[in-house]
């Protein structure tokens, strides 16, 4: 673990991370396949595009070396957390609820513990059962269906899983799994690590992808602040299979992609390039949606335009359930994905306990958290939040002298291009920001250090040493009181 | 970490522990010191046999390298907990809270927050929130009071110590101190470990010193069954002052001595021998305070034969308050602690996350923890619970033919000496037994593990292993129903 003073600069290399049994060469394969700015949609489905249940999208295939839209059934993208004796591999691809031995082989103990969501229960439990079971009847499995949101992401929720964990007699060889989106993710490995029992990652969310599943952060929120009861603890396997990605909400999409944003902007810069040149390939949207409307329908696309928001939505939804419009690219999603978790899988790798290093993977969570606890849990999805607070990071950064202009335009276009908000909600003030800031688990006896950009594209600090006034005008600036 | 299996045996070497800054030779003191049956108390002090608040004894003394009866302000002993990274020392000795710079060279960042309960506060909390800041101004220092007692060991409780610390606004680089017994230790550390701060515990019951504060368990109950929730978080330090002991009760004194024979029985034949020779200058009973009363006032011991029960309460409480009588032997209750630290430490040494032989530390805590459970917390004390437990496992040993029938013998008597049960509550039945083991965390895929003694004394086995027969037999031979 890379021992890291209070601000240092980051520009270490991305490649380091084992690149699993694919041969694919991200970089190369994104900047020839999918630059070309053409749309090409997968199979078409059934979609809704806002609430759950519904399908939105074609399947995600695990990454970009195989024709689009066509389903994988092969081995999965591997990337692996190097951790020394906690190391642990994320196995992202198509199709692997139907791959068994993924799961079984991480399996400890005759009985397994399903921690989900009644908004996922309903789409994927029984399969990630069978998943569980299929070919091995020595194995048992409970589940607890908790409900869903960040405000359940509290200590009376997690007292759900001991109590279905104890009543079902579960010991320290059993498994929980958790299977769900980051709250679920952060909930199940807590509960884990407070049972000492091993668990499996299954995020079923972008943002649970690209982020919370990776690292072993796990929690819970209090009250007066977000994840301030928790504990590291790492999995036994993380398992991503991006076809649950077709039943994902467009905005809970979006939220996914701030991280994914923000993985280019503190360490990558080809990545964030390549997110300027495929962001609309990443988003669901009405005028994706029309995209594919007009590619399939040879609809003149400048007749839409004439179109009244209200029509296209009823128009499009309708359309939509008839099953014949796809809005998302699987393999620019599945590309993203896995570029993040290397991104991630690194940083966690140099500082697993957030000495310094990982806490550049915190770009506009300080701002971000202040948002989601004056604004109240659950009105802004996390990622919203993040977006918001990396556009006040950049322009404290700017203030600050540290970066020029153009990268705070291109933070704002491409959080705006991802349907991601770029100020805070209007009701936010000064004094709500100062006071949660304040007990932010990054304040170090009393100095708030934050995470700043400086330098070119793609470089970050992590300090405390900086100008209190810049700080203070960047409130002021997206507040009005 | 020894990787050990299912069944093993346990004859490990118990001179391994660093022996501190001191060249005192426990076990030759002992024998000589304290085998002759001499009585020969240290200084009178004010004392109150039952309750809390009262001082029972006098000073106990770091270990037995001085004069019997005087105060001692020297070096503490040390017993290095061996843990790589996370080693930690054990300081023990009378007088160590007016050593400031023990504790301060441990304290992390700049706030402190101390936990303990609404016994120990009045007695030891102004002390220890002055070792922490004389001389020191840059640090201070927060606390919670808790209520005192096992039924509180639970979520609701450990809320309160994260409220306190999130609206005291400490962050990652504050202390969490536990000042009290093992609730408290084991409830702070959980605290600690959920909020990823740095931990210090001053226990001040035997049983905390002996068991619970050493070697990073941490943990609450759930209703169903105790510390099934928690986490393995070892501390920055363990600092015993013997002092603590002359306030403790002597139920609670008792309990604590459960641990300590436990110690002997498990892993060190001649710390069990030694006890056999001192359990009387161990113990605070009517009998010692007796003997203390004739060694004084030459009172014709017989005649104090005559009193009836009631009588001898009252008349020595009155006598007690007068300051006159001793009836502990600190120089004793220190080597107890000391001898027991180091096995303890080296236990944990060998096996940190308990894959093995630290689970032979649990001898009796089966049993002892269905009678808890069962009965009720906070019924009976841990320790009581456990001396039961240990008369079980030791008859269950025993009917499998692993012991002869003398070390039966002689782990009634020693507990008998040292008033404790031998057997569980009358109201224990059969299923209440079975229900309760069947979620102990020992249970591993549905097998229940024992630790029971085998071979000669000071030997024992953590295995699942044994015919059935005889653990039926031991449950109906101690219970009526």
């Amino acid at each position: 673990m890379a021992s890291i003073s209070n601000a240092f600069s980051l520009s270490l290399p991305s490649n380091r991370i084992a690149n699993s049994s694919s041969d694919f060469n991200p970089i190369t394969s994104a900047l020839s396949g999918l630059d070309s700015g053409e749309f090409s949609p997968g199979r078409v489905a059934v979609s809704k595009p806002s609430g759950i249940g519904g399908r939105i999208c074609a399947n995600a295939t695990p990454v970009m070396d195989q024709p689009v839209g066509e389903k994988s059934s092969g081995a999965p993208t591997i990337v692996e957390v190097d951790l020394g004796n906690r190391s642990y591999p994320i196995y992202i691809g198509s199709g692997l609820f139907d791959q068994p031995e993924l799961l079984q082989k991480h399996v400890h103990g005759k009985k397994v513990i399903v921690v989900t969501n009644t908004t996922i229960a309903p789409l994927y439990l029984d399969k990630v059962v069978e998943a569980l079971t299929k070919g091995n009847t020595a194995v048992s499995v409970e589940y607890v269906i908790l409900p869903d949101g960040e405000k359940f992401k509290d200590m009376d929720t997690l007292m759900k899983v001991f109590d279905k964990a104890i009543e079902s007699r579960l010991d320290r060889r059993c498994t929980f799994v958790a299977l769900g989106g980051g709250v679920i993710g952060d909930m199940c490995g807590f509960a884990a690590a407070s049972f000492l029992v091993n668990f499996i990652q299954i995020p079923t969310t972008v943002m649970a992808q690209v982020d919370s599943s990776v690292g072993g952060k796990t929690g819970i929120n209090h009250p007066l602040g977000k994840n301030l009861i928790g504990a590291f603890y790492q999995p036994q396997c993380v398992l991503i299979d991006t076809d649950t990605l077709d039943t994902l909400p467009d905005r809970e999409l979006a939220s996914g992609l701030a991280e994914v944003i923000k993985y280019g902007l503190i360490r990558d810069a080809e990545f964030f390039q390549w997110q300027e040149k495929n962001m609309e390939k990443l988003i669901a949207s009405i005028v994706d949606a029309y995209a594919s409307l007009v590619y399939y329908n040879n609809i003149s696309y400048t007749s839409t335009v004439v179109l009244s928001s209200l029509l296209q939505g009823i128009f499009l939804q309708a359309y939509m359930q008839s099953g014949v419009v796809n809005c998302r690219n699987p393999n620019a999603l599945a590309y993203a994905i896995k570029r993040s978790c290397e991104n991630k899988a690194e940083v966690v790798s140099f500082d697993e306990k957030e000495s310094g290093l990982r806490a550049t993977l915190n770009l506009g969570h300080t701002f971000g958290h202040a948002i989601e606890t004056g604004f109240g849990y659950g009105q802004w999805l996390h990622g919203e939040a993040v977006a918001a607070g990396m556009v006040m990071a950049v322009d404290m950064s700017y203030r600050l002298g540290w970066i020029d202009s153009s990268i705070v335009k291109r933070v704002d276009d491409i959080l705006l291009r991802a349907k991601l908000p770029t100020a805070p909600p209007e009701t936010m003030t000064v004094e709500m920001f100062k006071s949660v800031m304040a007990v932010d688990k990054k304040v170090a006896d009393g100095l708030l250090r934050l995470i700043l950009l400086k330098g070119p594209l793609g470089n970050c600090v992590f300090t405390g040493e900086y100008d209190r006034k810049a700080l203070d005008d960047t409130l002021s600036a997206f507040c009005k009181s």
